[in-house]
């Protein structure tokens, strides 16, 4: 079974809106099975729309549009998809009903140009979208499957899980692809690739290594009839590799982020985190915040960069004048600072970037991350070449999984820590 | 002239890229006032990708093509338009010179793969690309022309820059197009509708009006057959609009976002700042330092949302206990709070979201944003229904505008301080 994705409308050809609802279905249908052959973006021009629909239609086994299910005249997904299947839509009782009910509810009346938003033709099937006022298309025929559904990114990833997915699951069936995602640190890549040599020879599970900036990622994919038979071929893979590489080298799994998982490993010791960022100028703590159990763990943060400022914040001005503070030193005193401006268990430092190395000692564009812990300190360092929101990403990334790894060894001393 | 993208290679139909060069290319040829028609993704299969470039080569007058161009055998957009031409490749003496000089430079010889790169085809011309290895290729035919371009972005936004833009440029002569942008804030789109419709009767320059997270913007767009003479189009409408709505109504012009005119405004009046977030987590001071010139006026930012926290930073804990951490009296004194802890001239403080409204005074999801400055302080507040990273961004783009009001109103009052 293999797929097209067409993006509708004309602002998508303007640039002024990235079309991410085609990735969204891509990796979406990755996991279904379903290999996507062809991407367009159209505008909302009736005789190019009508030619990508056509097209994709008599070449696709499945088309998927996204956009163009608005009650304008730009709006032509449905008049289009009509004049391909050379039917004729026609007005819906039950949806109009409902969609004057969604006015209603709003406290105003229902323009009529909405009208067409409870439509059909003959081949086609109405489905929900509880997120907007446009329900989708499901448009089958022999020569294949139609599905329309609506741009704005939450309506068409609610529509997609709850739908459509579904449905062309069950259009798939004998066909089942589980992925297991071992993310690891502290082995190289080639490192990893001779380690598992053998295991990289298999077909089913297929294991592969992807280097992302939260270290190296083994990928496993089995595809089987049911889901318990993919996953029964994927545990032994699994068990072999962290026999191979250890669990030490293994970090996180599947969705877990650097983020998710100190927050985890935090909140499962009890622990709270106070965080000093001078180069990461508070991306860090940022990121934090936006994992949802973060409330129970971080106290707080600061950001600041300049000698005084970060006196003020408590680190020590002699040590910074002596180290400088783009140092180890200064980094470890960042990270005591923190946790006690924040009253934290734990305490991440960031420091400046090294902007020169007069004496050769540092290099410039260096930063140091330092960790403390009730009487244990500890830190890393990573070159990080400008000041850009990717780069200072991966110093946030660098902190958190150096994070992981200084709580992982504190817990290995500490009797009452569990591992 | 009208144009078509094709972004090539099959890790953008697996969703696992997503395809940031279309839409990259799609504003820049808007900004050529070429149009475009249609952009289509397409894997590394030979029949798929024959089709694709084919189709657009005979359909448009410009094909853009990104990716396809590295060295390994899945890399076919060199081989397929000299299919498409019924042309041969040949390899050229000049480029792999060069080619292997970049080898040389790097200390390791050049695999013979990479021979490919140095190759050309009769009617196609070499585009340098300072930043990798893959030439691009110019190819101009009776059926118009093919322009193939690296897919890293740094790469094609070079070539682009560079290469590319001022030749499409040159053939489409005559044709010059100016775009002013006017941000503003404190009058609803209906008002700016109404008080400028005569303006939006103009059909060059054209004048749109587009709602954005950092307020409405007036966008003219004048064509002439050069930039002074487009320029001098827009000129009297653009001083029509500040007659009409009065400069300050307007916060900003063309690139200037609200932390760069938050930054500008400060470095002109000589001010630091400082800022407490509790809702935001950090992403205030985080955008802040992605300005350039901060470091001369950011003193550096704290985050902490809970009442013991927010009271080891200097904040009030009376104040949280009268009035609730959710309150205005609560962000304008963690604004004063940020003054003193950074030794700033203006605080910003954002209050934690309001939970719940058991009194009915405040309704949960709203957060207070307060200003402070030399014994003068102000607040104003927004709801904010959820946590996710876009909500907290349209909270830092409202702290900031805020604070652009905030200091214009202050530069108003003290003699010492220049509009």
């Amino acid at each position: 079974m293999h797929a097209e994705i067409l993006s509708i409308g004309t602002e998508l050809l303007m640039g002024e809106l990235v079309d991410t609802n085609s990735s969204y279905l891509a990796s979406e249908l990755a996991k279904l099975g379903i290999e996507v052959r062809w991407v367009t973006k159209v505008g909302d021009d009736p005789d190019r729309l009508f030619e990508a629909i056509d097209r994709a239609s008599k070449r696709s086994d499945v088309t998927l549009t996204s956009g163009g299910l608005g009650p304008t005249s730009d709006d032509l997904t449905r008049e289009t998809i009509a004049r391909v299947c050379g039917e004729k839509m026609a007005v819906q009782d039950d949806l109009l009903e409902h969609l004057r009910g969604l006015f209603a509810n709003r406290g105003f009346p229902m323009p009529e140009t909405n009208v067409k938003q409870a439509t059909l033709i003959p081949s086609a099937q109405a489905i929900a979208n509880p997120m907007g006022t446009a329900p989708g298309w499901w448009v089958e025929r022999d020569e294949g499957i139609i599905v329309a559904m609506p741009g704005p990114p939450r309506e068409i990833q609610r529509m997609w899980a709850y739908e459509v997915s579904p449905r062309l699951k069950a259009r798939n069936p004998g066909i089942a692809i589980v992925t297991r995602n071992l993310k690891t640190f502290g082995i190289s890549e080639g490192g990893l690739d001779e380690m598992l040599s053998t295991l990289f020879k298999s077909e089913n599970p297929l294991l592969g290594i992807y280097s992302k900036q939260d270290g190296i990622h083994l990928r496993a994919i089995a595809t089987a009839s049911t889901d318990d038979e993919a996953s029964a071929l994927i545990a032994p893979m699994e068990a072999e590799i962290r026999r191979i590489i250890g669990d030490d080298a293994i970090w996180g799994e599947d969705d877990e982020t650097p983020e998710s998982k100190a927050v985890a490993l935090l909140r499962d010791e009890g622990l709270t985190l106070g965080v000093i960022e001078a180069f990461t100028g508070g991306l860090l703590c940022n990121n934090l915040t936006e994992v949802a159990a973060h409330d129970a763990v971080l106290n707080g943060g600061a950001a600041a960069s300049g000698r005084d400022a970060l006196a003020r914040l408590g680190v020590s001005a002699a040590l910074i004048d002596k180290h400088g503070a783009a140092s180890a030193e200064a980094a470890e005193d960042m990270a005591r600072a923190a946790r006690e401006m924040f009253g934290a268990d734990v305490g991440v430092g960031i420091s400046p970037l090294a902007l020169e190395s007069a004496d050769g000692r540092v290099v410039a564009g260096t930063s140091f991350i330092g960790y403390s812990m009730d009487g244990r300190s500890d830190s890393t360092s990573g070159h990080y070449p400008t000041r850009r929101l990717r780069i200072r990403g991966r110093a946030v990334t660098h902190a958190l999984l150096g994070l992981i790894r200084f709580l992982r060894c504190q817990s290995l001393q500490g009797p009452t820590l569990r591992r």
